[in-house]
């Protein structure tokens, strides 16, 4: 089968700069500089990648020189640092507040080379000085044993996004400007990273921007043209679909394409320097006038060759503009003279001599191309956003308490006091704190914040928004159903230095599993960097949980995120499942003000038993767990069995069952223990807030049953503790995706967690109980037959099942 | 501040016809009774979600005659219906094969509606018969306790994607097609959907679709204005912007948008008409030329409003084309007489006596208005895959096999030979075998597959793609940089009967996470379904793992996509670490003959050992774990030690400290196990492959120590094997986040998985040695910190650690 060429003229790479925007705004001296700067750059990013001495090219270069293992990403680095360095003088001439998120992270090299030349490097690690001995140093710690990653990893200084997985870099940078009126985020984004699903989507957070309060985002996206072995998607599309596809975004396209640096230099100058004035006319317009209106803001096209600048063929294969320069572009330098030779060539036609003093320093006339101080991206305070973060002002979450005279009698819904909470934190905290959901803020029952702060929209409105819409270009509770994007914004608010709150479904959290596998990462690795100030924990609540999803079905109900979890950092890491109003309140009040975590706080929309007033609630949340006396009667005695319990339904079902067991059984002496702090349950070898194993033993007995009613997939408490002197006595239940279309009591019958279940697993293994149970079996077994059959008639629970009450 | 109206006409759902297709193709009595069908739909759709009485409104509605408890979503289902409608009517005037996906799967009541009119519910279902009764258990049944849920469950018959988690309708539809050169998919793409990340970017699949052998899908996407309490972005930008938007993503877009009943149907029936002529012309001129070229589909952006021909307004608020259609329009049904005949009034609305007969029997005269047998979209066999599916031709996979004269000598890529033999597999089964890679199979080393199939590619071509691109408008191997869009494609390509095989990075694995959940839940529903015919499995290979991910640093490392995937059912999960290239294959063939699991491999693309000639491993395998003799010295005596492992570099590893042990201490006798496939862990009461306790306590001893070296995170093993008698002296190593830019052995160290790490365990686990091995741990200990100092001097591993043998 024949294909079809490229229109050459649309998609070529190479030659002469082709752009939207006219204009030669350098001077022949500042465009010698300029270039002179970006040469030097290329030859760091070179030198990152292979050397390990000769760092200058003093001498020829010889195989001793080289890296014993060549690692390292130099497709996309000339690129990044090309833009890198207009970027730098834009700053410089118009004073911008400005950071640098690379989407092609793995192009590290091409923006770590002008972190170092800025000189931020050095400050921030003193022994890679601007010398050539601090140089040797920054080349060969890159991708080595003990240095640095290939990723603009926490390490870097300005980076706050890693880029090491791929999808994140536009709704992270979207999050940095939320609040920060006069923070411009130049992002770049790679046509690989393109083609995921969350970068797609990303695209849309220009509806999100209200540029009367929120800064700017420049996206430039890179038409690099290759992924590892392939061509991306939108480098072979045409010209017109490419247009089409970001003004259909909403935003105003600007094309830069080409390969030869002189023109391609005043083209960037000039588009920069247009989208600069754009964005600032934008701002300008919307900050005088009292009209919210959806602006069109500007973005780059940048198509350049892959690997721009480096060796045009190796052993006879295109390497410049083709995949081939993805990763390491010649290799086998130990035993292949002529790779060497080339690789030498390569280096020396940056003329480093020309770049660099004998000392290895950069001469000041090209240092003076880069801003000074914080006005360096890598030294942009909002970049290491701890140093802006300020605590959050609180209300006193005692206020919000409700009264709960006797326990397990009121039903009330839990996330709802936790709403006007959040309404009064956002009263307290105007400009850096927001809320985050798809879609169900109102539904999560969070809805008292409109109070103070409506829905962000600033795209169309129609007059019937009026009646309950609820939005506003004011708000700061931002919903858009995709969890990506929302994930992605919290984090990039979060790493400048603000606040937030995220609530989902929580079988669609698994939607961004591998996000909080990455955040977790960045979190962990900056625990080890001094520098990196602590930045507020990122709050996330799972709500809308299986045991209410009876109606929604099988699809609705997973709450495996718990066991992703545990498997991060735990110095990272908190989970917490608290059972009513008062311990939700305790717990995100805690989580509010703490930083550098990932709080998972788990707990149900519906109405829910209430157990605890305010100041036992937070007597029991600070221990993470503990007995509850009222729902025990083994004072002062070894129990026959302990029933434990996490989460909301399953504590509820659990009363259930011992207010069962002990009407059956007079004798029975049950502990009932709730567990708010998941991580309790480990060792204290192994999480910081594990207990130790005499308090474990205190709790849970070291002999008797324990029947854990677990809100998870129960595996992940043996998981916890089967260090435990107990553990062969622990016997858990909880979700075992036994689920369709059920009532909540049916749906807790069909995975064991029911109250009926439990006390027939009590008889079972207490040995006393075992021999006298069997009537009282039968009875909780016609029982669960009972409620069965009254939803398949009524299609509702049993009244006056659902109707108990605890009361002994 | 003021906000900006939306422009009335670009936007509002309401009025006539307003569309870019004229004509008015429907006669006056074809036009009747469409719209008579439509309304059939729409009064069943009601019907769902509130009659459990009364179903053809034969007396005057009373609160009696209602379902207890109300759920459903009425919003999209008049949207749906209608589509579905106009559908049939061209699948009878051209006589098409076409199969219907919804997006908005919660708007079941609307597809339920004409699946059921059409008569293949009551095929399926027979007591769901075409009459009063069997209507009024349709109706009683949905969203009912062991009834079917509020999506398009398997349970929905011509269903193959449930919607319940929205974003995967595009990249299913495109699966659906490959191979499949008569089929047409209509999808109907919810605009909240819209909104997710995985259907954002998957509008591109159009760029992987060959007109001459594919067939094409026809996207329409359903304006519908509204999520849960929210507008959509995409109902809420101008006209222009959604041109250029889907324009951009390559297709040709037309509008249908309105309310008026008449001219909607007019207008949708001249649309549609004129999109199934243009795909017949693309794909006739495509199959009658020699040239492979993109073409331009067409889709469409159909705006109608939530909710339409429902109540417009419920005590004054408005809910016809508001949010508050989304769900149940009317509720309180119980206690709330004007809401009962408000409801009354719009059932009745529909004029069911116009539609029905006496005994509830759709009038013959709109029957007719479907297809008949299989060409009704509900029993469409692709939406039944199984009953298409043929087996897969398979090469002996023996054939494949390497040479292992002695064990733990030779290092080969243990995926290079898996290629060969899926090239195999692809040269026998051309076209219903496809592979599945984001960017990397030529990085995972399957490229042999190559000489077969080449990567797809129908998007420009450049002349240097003839240099090692691999690139062909013919190739069945799919390759785009979304995990999401691969996925969604290989679970649409199975679902319509074929095979197929994705391999992918372990880490990033962790990006489907969450479709893995869903597709599993789908899976184990449709085991419960006699009439769904067996799928193939899905064939997930995991590779490039945590520990070659030393040099990609931190971002790169995660293996816990295993614990999700122990999470659901026993039924549908299978995971299978090969250690070595025979038993990969032995892994392989299994998994490619099986049905309706997903199967998860775990092999490394790296050089590793190979331990077993194709003999051993077949026998190995599918015994699924034992005792390698040759590598223990234990024979016909209880050991000292067992040493147990699952995945390949743990099992090097192992190997590697069970001979430091033996060299250093003459007496000790170990047992070495290696485990391929995981859950022979589990006890047979709790997974099917799971081993008796008698045979795990044969293996593992009842009272030894096991040190037992794992792939992924350590306490994965302890959650499958808590139950075992010998669990308390179960000891684990795997991963646990310590890695950063690493050599492989370092980061091995790191996380106690190494050679040392382990002899050492052995020492401190088995008494004797703990007495007499001070000296050997001191020895081991400092082989360690050499081995670190070697790698932050060299940047790689100690030639004479890395180069051992296994040689007992």
């Amino acid at each position: 089968m024949v294909t079809t060429p490229a229109a050459e003229r649309s998609i070529s790479p190479y030659g002469e700069a082709r752009s939207t925007v006219q204009g030669s705004p350098l001077s022949t001296e500042e465009a010698r500089k300029i270039h002179a700067f970006w040469q030097a750059c290329n030859y760091l990013a070179v030198g990152m990648i292979y050397l390990r001495d000769n760092p200058l090219l003093q001498e020829p270069l010889k195989p001793e020189h080289i890296k014993n293992r060549l690692l390292g990403h130099w497709g996309s680095s000339p690129g990044l640092s090309f833009i890198y360095t207009h970027c730098n003088r834009l700053i410089k001439k118009f004073d911008l507040d400005m950071i640098f998120l690379a989407g092609p992270g793995h192009g590290a090299p091409g923006v770590l080379a002008p972190i170092y030349l800025e000189g931020t490097y050095s400050e921030v690690f003193s022994d890679k000085s601007e010398d050539t001995e601090g140089l040797l140093r920054f080349f060969k710690q890159f991708s080595f044993p003990g240095g640095i990653g290939s990723h603009c990893t926490p390490e870097t200084p300005g980076s706050i996004h890693e880029g090491g997985e791929l999808g994140y870099s536009v709704s992270h940078a979207y999050g940095t400007v939320f609040d920060n009126p006069d923070l411009i985020s130049v992002v770049v984004v790679g046509d690989g990273e393109s083609e995921t699903g969350p970068l797609a989507t990303a695209w849309h957070s220009n509806k999100f921007i209200n540029p009367a309060r929120d800064g700017a985002v420049l996206p430039i996206l890179h038409l690099n043209g290759y992924k590892i072995n392939n061509p991306t998607i939108l480098s072979r599309v045409s010209h017109e679909e490419l247009e089409d596809l970001f003004s259909g975004y909403g935003y105003k396209p600007y094309f830069v394409e080409g390969s030869d640096p002189e023109t391609m230099h005043q083209a960037m100058a000039a588009t920069l320097e247009h989208c600069v004035n754009e964005i600032k006319a934008i701002q300008q317009q919307a900050r005088s006038s009292d009209v919210a209106q959806r602006p069109r803001f500007p973005m780059i096209i940048f198509r350049t060759p892959k690997g721009w600048t480096g060796p045009q063929t190796v052993d006879g294969h295109k390497v410049e503009g083709f995949w081939r320069s993805h990763q390491v572009p010649l290799s086998e330098m130990q035993h292949n003279p002529e790779h060497l030779q080339q690789l030498e060539a390569w280096m020396r036609s940056y003329k480093p001599e020309e770049l660099f003093d004998q000392n290895g320093k950069l001469l000041a006339e090209l240092k003076d191309m880069a801003p000074t101080g914080t006005h360096r991206m890598s030294a942009n305070p909002h970049a290491n956003g701890g140093i802006l973060r300020r605590a959050l002002k609180m209300p006193n979450f005692r206020d919000y308490a409700i009264d709960v005279p006797k326990p397990g009698q009121l039903e009330v819904g839990n996330t709802v006091p936790l709403g006007k909470f959040l309404r009064d934190i956002m009263k307290m905290n105007p400009n850096n704190f927001r809320v985050f959901g798809p879609d169900e803020t109102t539904s999560n029952k969070l809805n008292a914040i409109y109070e103070v702060s409506k829905k962000f929209w600033i795209a169309d409105y129609l007059p019937e928004d009026e009646d309950g819409g609820e939005l506003s270009p004011d708000g700061r509770v931002m919903e858009m159903l995709s969890e990506h994007t929302l994930e992605g914004w919290l984090e990039g608010y979060l790493l400048t230095g603000r606040h937030g709150f995220f609530s989902t479904y929580e079988a669609f959290v698994h939607v961004i599993d591998s996000m909080f596998n990455q955040h977790a990462k960045w979190l962990e690795i900056c625990n080890h960097l001094s520098w990196r100030e602590d930045i507020a924990s990122l709050n996330l609540l799972i709500t809308s949980t299986v045991w209410r999803q009876d109606h929604n079905g099988f699809t609705h109900q997973d709450p495996g995120f718990l066991d992703l979890v545990v498997n991060k950092s735990p110095s990272v890491t908190r989970i917490y499942l608290p059972p009513d109003v008062n311990s939700l309140l305790s717990v995100a009040d805690h989580c509010l003000r703490s930083t550098n975590y990932i709080n998972v706080i788990v707990s149900d929309k519906q109405l829910h038993f209430q157990y605890m007033d305010m100041d036992t609630a937070i007597k029991h949340c600070t221990k993470g767990l503990g007995i509850w006396d009222w729902a025990s009667n083994d004072q002062g005695t070894e129990p026959d069995v302990v029933m434990a319990t996490a989460g909301d339904i399953p504590t509820q079902e659990a009363l259930a069952a011992t207010a069962l067991l002990r009407q059956e059984f007079a004798d029975v002496k049950i502990r009932f223990v709730n567990v708010v702090d998941l991580f309790k349950l480990q060792p204290d070898t192994e999480h910081p807030h594990g207990l130790s194993d005499r308090d474990f033993d205190s709790l849970f007995t070291t002999d008797k049953p324990i029947i854990f009613n677990f809100h998870g997939y129960p595996w992940l408490i043996h998981r916890l503790a089967y260090r435990r002197t107990n553990h062969a006595n622990l016997h858990v239940r909880g979700y075992k995706e036994k689920g369709n279309i059920n009532t909540p009591l049916e749906l807790a019958i069909n995975n064991n967690i029911d109250r009926f279940s439990l006390a027939m697993d009590v008889i079972d293994r207490v040995p006393r109980l075992r021999t006298t149970g069997a009537h009282a079996k039968e009875k909780f077994k016609n029982m669960q037959i009972q409620c069965r059959q009254y939803a398949y008639e009524h299609g509702i629970d049993q009244p006056e099942v659902i109707n108990w009450r605890w009361n002994l």
